[in-house]
């Protein structure tokens, strides 16, 4: 499964971890935009709890667009769609807060996300991130998924201290506060290629 | 019941293979243009996801427009309406999402759908396709409905090697990762008859 | 009850025939317009697949406005409302899909609909007419309203053929598969008295 | 509770008679106008049938303005509100349609309603008038508002006619099929004290 | 609890009176008025037909306009908001119309309301009082909050009759059928201060 | 978990007490502004009630921008987004009231708020501080989350009174019957670091 994503060419699409009633998962998230109005739309079999983290990754955006080097008009001009593949699958909670912002920072930026990394966390309106549950699962999912670089909450690094360090073997982790210092992990300084003109 | 559809003189008429209660079966995905200001409409007894797939669709199309050499102002001054018939059945789940795909784009660059040719798969917002459930069921709908052609994700190969080969005679398999495969596969480069300037 | 619907000095009536839980029924299908934005109004307590066949219709109709003579401008112009009489009944399913096309056209068109003529049938997008249910109540019911022409889909004439022939007298069938000889048998090439000019 | 309401000073309302759990009862359909863009309210507790008739009277009357002797003009330029006083008991069915359309045809012509008249029947698009049910129980409570004249649909004559007639003396019964019939008793030629000037 | 409210400042407070689970009870109108453009926004918990008593009241005052002494042009250049507080308490039904027709017309008008004044009765849309349920408990909660004169429907005398003159001591009654009677009982005829100009 | 927030450097970060059914909890209520049209938009897992106290807490604003020195154009250009951390909690009742007019008021002013201050009271249209519940269990949550001044509705000093002194060590507490007297305590006069300019 890993070889049909872990390409990166694309801007939008960040790894998550995500828990399921059958165990951890990863899960992509993919964002896109078309010339419109400025609406955003959500899909992927979502709940309500799962939609507000895309809203409130947006607004975060919106609200601190020079921080992030983009130019406000462009919310205007265009329309976002966000995706989450595997629409059987229902999908809920807030912990893919983190890897949405980061879709919608690449996707606005047109910066490269870093290849192998993976990530899970709330997101807050003031940029902080929140710890989130079922990080065990998520970190095997991860290493079966052959990721090799984790950010998580700074709080959850006490679920990392509960596991057998066996299992962590070739994961790094990295542990974040605030939303500047995922998209800085998170995103290259290199553009992707054919990288659109905002 | 196929005497019926098999014709393909239509644009936006494509066959997918579809899992119910009952078995596989074949479903067809219709898409007409009227005059109008963009909206999209979506009928035929469908559950969320399936619904969900129909806006991906379109949202990819509208975000790489340019590769399919459909002219962006379309999406501004045409409505488009999706149907999958058979309105007493309800139908969910993402399986119909290359089928809606090629239906569109076949409807907004008025290209002749490949005849005997059916698909079943999912789709992403970045162009992937991903596997899908029920092959088995769907494959046997497809012989009795005298398919020739079928498109699956590569990943749904392996559901193919266990089913028994005598059962697949006369059927050819089209394996795809990526959604300009299957626009490639299932559209012809001829128009249809009448075919509307857009 | 006959006497007071076969008068058809009115467009957009249209007589249809439906299966309920105490047997096969007649209905009616009712249709005006009123000058406006385009809108469209459907009521008569009906379900969500029977609210979906008047959109499947109306989109049907705006699409090949052209081959039914229909300028495209009416449909900016007026809004249209489609009814269902006997409200107190809760109505579903995709079996009036050619009764309400029938209505339209005549609303739009203004020309007379044939008397003592009855239809059922699901329409799709692309104007095929699909096979539906409860045959024989239906049947039975149109012969105890005095119906004398009935238009089924061709794939129905199995069950038909199942039917007592007994029963069957004076009862005139067209089977058809094409949405264009539906309204070329049902509707006459005389207006309305006091037709509107649209 | 008659004294109440035989007051017919004021455009727009019309008795009707209901059938609810407790037995038949009177009530009571207003409208008013405000100035606007066209928009119809519509409140009382009803359920979604009832409302639907109210759209249906609605569109007819827009439909047929120039029979009433309505300047369309007045439908863009005013809002309409039509209430159903006792918003604790949950209303529903389609037999208050024929009072809504004359209470809309007095709002809109501000010709005052006949007096203690009440009445009964659904409507339909085409200006027909269907039976309705609790025929008797209506009749009851009709006599104990003191009614004087009753307007129902002529299928409902059968009903009537199975009522011991010691129940009906002091009652004339209209039996109408169309709805010109029911303007034509209901509403007087006189216009209302204060007429507003539409 | 009255301390906190008898006073009566501020334009568009107004005191009803409720018939909870746990007996009656008094409750708060609030309404304000902000720039904008003429919305009816309806705050506190409440049930759909409290909601339609506030669409009620509203329409009946833009309809009457001229009668309250109000500039039509207000209802487009202001949004007004009806709350009711204690948001922990489901609240529902119509008898709190005539409280919030008050409250409105205090609002628009800038008009004081009486002290010590509480009411409860459902409102029509031509201006008529109707009775509710609940009266002695009612009764017996604006005794316990020291409100000293009250409004009811004449219909609801017979109710006040049914009470212990005993439990009455203090309180004067004032029976209404209409609207009209109601504002001039309720709104003294002095602005409150610092009335904002409309 | 305090240090993460007892940050006040942004601007609409207010500090509430919740009742949860695991007892009491602190929460944060986060506001942010982005360039629109004037939009309101709630987020957090939120049920009816906090939803509308956030509605209530800015049309209250709106009607006293001039009170609080808020230039009323900022209502028309800007978004407003209002968030209630940890999405995974769903959330309800109108005790945040005043923490959410707090956070909003610091918002469109970009006054700094004070530090270690928590606060728990529904909010009315007009001004007014209602009592809530819970307070026992929010005040032990208050002082393990290092929380020193609380400010509370002055007719919850009575449960304040109820609770062993030993556990009020260290807590200040102000009570308030009016928004105005939250807003200055709550609120400094200082701006927030990088104010924005409204
Ligand atoms: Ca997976
Ligand atoms: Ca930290
Ligand atoms: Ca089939
Ligand atoms: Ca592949
Ligand atoms: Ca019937
Ligand atoms: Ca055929
Ligand atoms: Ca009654
Ligand atoms: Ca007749
Ligand atoms: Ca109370
Ligand atoms: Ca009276
Ligand atoms: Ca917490
Ligand atoms: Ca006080």
């Amino acid at each position: 499964e890993r070889d049909k994503y872990e390409n990166n060419n694309v801007a939008g699409v960040v790894t998550g971890l995500a828990w399921t009633r059958v165990g951890g998962d990863i899960l992509f998230i993919e964002s896109i935009l078309s010339k419109g109005k400025g609406t955003l739309s959500i899909t992927g079999n979502l709940g309500k709890v799962m939609k507000e983290s895309a809203t409130i990754a947006m607004e975060y955006i919106k609200s601190n667009a020079k921080t992030f080097g983009i130019n406000p008009e462009v919310f205007d001009n265009y329309n976002v769609h966000i995706h989450v593949p595997e629409g059987a699958t229902p999908k809920d909670g807030p912990s893919a807060g983190i890897t949405m912002l980061t879709s919608l920072v690449s996707l606005f930026t047109q910066r490269k996300v870093k290849k192998n990394l993976a990530m899970t966390g709330e997101i807050t309106l003031r940029g902080k991130v929140l710890p989130v549950g079922g990080i065990k699962e998520k970190i095997l999912a991860a290493k079966r998924a052959r990721i090799k670089e984790i950010i998580l909450c700074d709080e959850n690094k006490r679920d990392i201290n509960e596991i057998n360090p066996e299992y962590l073997k070739g994961l790094e982790f990295h542990y974040v506060s605030d939303m500047s210092e995922v998209v800085n992990i998170a995103l290259t300084n290199t553009k992707v290629k054919n990288a659109k003109t905002l």
